[in-house]
């Protein structure tokens, strides 16, 4: 072995395998887990390698929450009066997709989502089967279904109609997902999954065919790893790796806090290695959670040329992505007495400029006379009328900003709580097979998760529970591919 | 030979060599041209392999314009008046480089810039030496030197001391680049460089430690090419490859007119597979000639929302780039009575509107009431003090647009003239050997022009002129290294 992990070894440089095996699934995390299961179950020898102590990754540290609907509907989102037509569900993943959705995945994905959700819950992920209505980010308690992205909010809303997708594990208060992976980690090794844990991959092995193998470092050593079936690439995207970021989404690196573990991109880049392409490496989620309380959503946040630049009462993370991409270092969300709130504590947004006039709050942050106060008069002439024509914020947000005192709340990539993680990765069919350059699938080379630039792969489009619905069900995917592969 | 031309071929897969030659050039444009003539100056024999006909690429659709400045200046400069310092055309490189600016190889062509001038014109390539002031696009006659970037624009202004950097070949109206790869292509087949064409790269050849051919398909035969020194991909960017632009810069799919010949990214595609790794891949360049005539930068543009973006006063394709990224689809220029003209018709710009107050106008386009009318109050309340605190455009080009009738000129990436074509590419080192995943140069390979991420990697920093002299000097540069290797 060299120094140099990232290129692709060729199986006469093995002198022998110290472990063999059918599918090696590299990562445990959401996508791994569920691939490794899925592998095993289809009769395949499964061996899973993971770089830190433990199953977890990023979906460890998220709130369990998963992006269902169509097909009708899920139980649980029936029993609290909404259906989910397949076409909508579609139409609104087409449209949070950006400009090259994944046509095929997002096709898949909106006819298979309710049996997936029906999956989790035969593995034991439990659902409390309650409904909370308004904007939240996660419920406070154990409750599951909430909305979760924009599909309230223009455009999407004029396109699609809207249903609360967000399905949500039962767990007080944030942070299920360690639950969620506990639950599949459980399954998994009850289906005879094994986990080497502390083992790090360094690169993959091919045979002038496809890939045959992968060589891990654990404790020390470099051990070969045979894998017939192939290689499941799981390890998450590339928020921590700060080299990747600056070559390839430079933006993210003004955001404040990565969301990760591991995720230095290592799958992407022995998948490139291995022929594979990455597609979108520029597109990244971020988001503050500036709400709730909801009542903010009723403010306009403005650049720092005082133009307003979303409708408000779209997905937090839209909003945000789109206050990163405007001019300058900040932005400032505007709210007047009757509203006024103060968001939690964990988005560090400062109260910037108090004032009885909205041109002494504009003076207060040294902008220039009418940049604030006119946008605002502006806004509050047509939310008199409930409307609003330029960014089509829904009637119920609509109200003039008239009641003073008025106020300022500040928000920046730098000092407020910036969350982030990638979208870019490996292309893959809905099989989890990877492409190459061509785009021909690479034998014995499989991806899923942030890996891969799967159903989320747009800032803008991102909706909670995008990510592990694409990670838990297309990492099934893979492994079922894979794990078929084993038994020909 | 399969059918599949992007990956690696071994050279144990060759059973024999067609062609031997020390450096092996993909593509006749400016980088190829100026490439292959310095490999040969440094003694080393150079094939040139061009998929098209003849020389050119896109260096031949251009104006022949070189972004030239530092050392105090050119001897053009100085006669006009102007000094440029190293350092202050280092920080406008820089600056315009966006977020990831490559200083290896600004710090170099800062440095080297006048003496590479001087290096054009020893090859024959004619000035004029005459400075037009003014904003124009490029010159309508012989003209050379231009303000062509901006150098006179808040930010830059405000960071490095301006200077007319364009300078342009003395040719009789637009399109003088053809002139120019003309010119080099003399000296480079007097240096006894050879030209293959209608000779289209398929792949190339390494040997396990390197690249050390490349196979090439001319007269519906493959040819294996045996290239001791190894070879320099020069084959342009990918603005004719609508696959690879749907999946790494989507955006740039909603502009009217790439600018290339082939252009289809193979150069780029080919180094991926040999390891080398793209980066800022969503990068492009985008304009509209909005100017001439110059009274026009008096005007302002707005979006969908009637928002200014920017300060017209910067380069065309700074204010075009922002403009693509507004929402909606399209953006106006607004002007009074006192600056209307017609923008040239190739721009493809429309009177959209007109009317006798901008209430008026703002009707007729269908935007709610006070959208644009309160946008251009604003402005004329400080543009009538000479003040733009907002956007910050200079002085001279700020007075109220008070005189009626008022007028709206739309301008949209799919119904206007917008060219484009791509800035991402493979990273290279200043001496042009092609890095890999790891950032480790590949032996044997090396890359040029826009295959490469190079000095304009940032859509809102392009300034005319900085394609050419990075392909043209960085060119060379990729020719030196190879060149000279072949003699050792």
């Amino acid at each position: 072995m060299d120094a140099y992990p990232e290129r692709l070894l060729n199986a006469a440089e093995i002198a022998a395998w110290d472990i063999e095996t059918d599918v090696a699934v590299l990562g445990f995390g959401m996508a791994g887990s569920c691939a490794a299961l899925e592998a095993a179950r289809a009769g395949a020898k499964v061996t899973v390698f993971e770089a830190a102590s433990g199953s977890g990754g990023a979906a460890g540290l998220s709130g369990g929450e998963m992006y269902i609907g169509g097909s009708g509907g899920t139980k649980i989102q029936n029993a609290h009066g909404f259906t989910d037509a397949t076409e909508d569900f579609e139409t609104y993943l087409t449209m949070a997709g950006g400009p090259d959705p994944d046509r095929a995945k997002i096709a898949l994905y909106a006819r298979e989502a309710v049996n997936h959700f029906e999956w989790l819950q035969a593995q034991g992920v439990p659902y409390k089967g309650t409904y909370l209505p308004g904007k939240i980010i996660e419920p406070e308690e154990d409750d599951t279904l909430i909305w979760c992205g924009s599909e309230q909010a223009w455009p999407f809303s004029a396109h699609a109609k809207p249903a609360p997708r967000g399905h949500t594990i039962q767990f007080m208060g944030w942070g299920g997902g360690r639950k969620l992976i506990d639950i599949i980690e459980e399954r998994a090794r009850e289906a005879g999954v094994a986990v080497e844990t502390d083992a790090r991959a360094r690169a993959l092995i091919g045979d002038g065919n496809g890939i045959i193998g992968v060589m891990i470092r654990q404790n020390g050593r470099d051990l070969a790893v045979r894998a017939k079936a192939g290689v499941i690439l799981a390890t998450g995207g590339f928020c921590m790796n700060t080299e990747m970021l600056r070559l390839h989404a430079p933006e993210a690196l003004r955001c404040e806090t990565p969301i990760g573990t591991i995720d230095d991109g290592i799958g992407i880049r022995m998948g490139q290695a291995a022929g594979g392409r990455a597609i979108h490496m520029n597109e990244f989620f971020t988001t503050c959670p500036w709400y709730p309380p909801e009542s903010l959503v009723k403010g306009i946040f403005v650049n720092q040329a005082g133009q307003r630049f979303i409708n408000e009462d779209c997905y937090h993370g839209r909003v945000v992505r789109t206050a990163v991409e405007q001019a300058g270092d900040k932005v400032w969300l505007l709210v007047d007495n009757e509203i006024f709130a103060r968001p939690i504590e964990l988005a560090k947004m400062e109260l910037a400029a108090v004032g009885e006039s909205w041109e002494e709050v504009e003076t207060e942050l040294h902008m220039a006379p009418g940049t604030i106060s006119r946008t605002v008069a502006q806004y509050n002439e047509h939310a008199a009328k409930g409307e609003d024509p330029t960014w089509h914020k829904a009637e119920k947000w609509l109200k003039p900003l008239n009641v003073g005192p008025f106020a300022a709340l500040s928000m920046s990539p730098s000092e407020s709580y910036f969350s982030y993680f990638t979208l870019g990765g490996l292309e893959t069919l809905p099989t989890g097979e990877v492409l190459d350059l061509r785009g021909v699938p690479i034998p014995g080379l499989y991806a899923a998760g942030r890996t891969v630039c799967g159903l989320p792969r747009w800032g803008k489009g991102y909706s909670s529970g995008l990510s592990l619905g694409d990670s838990s069900f297309f990492g099934r995917q893979a492994g079922k591919t894979a794990g078929t592969r084993a038994g020909r």
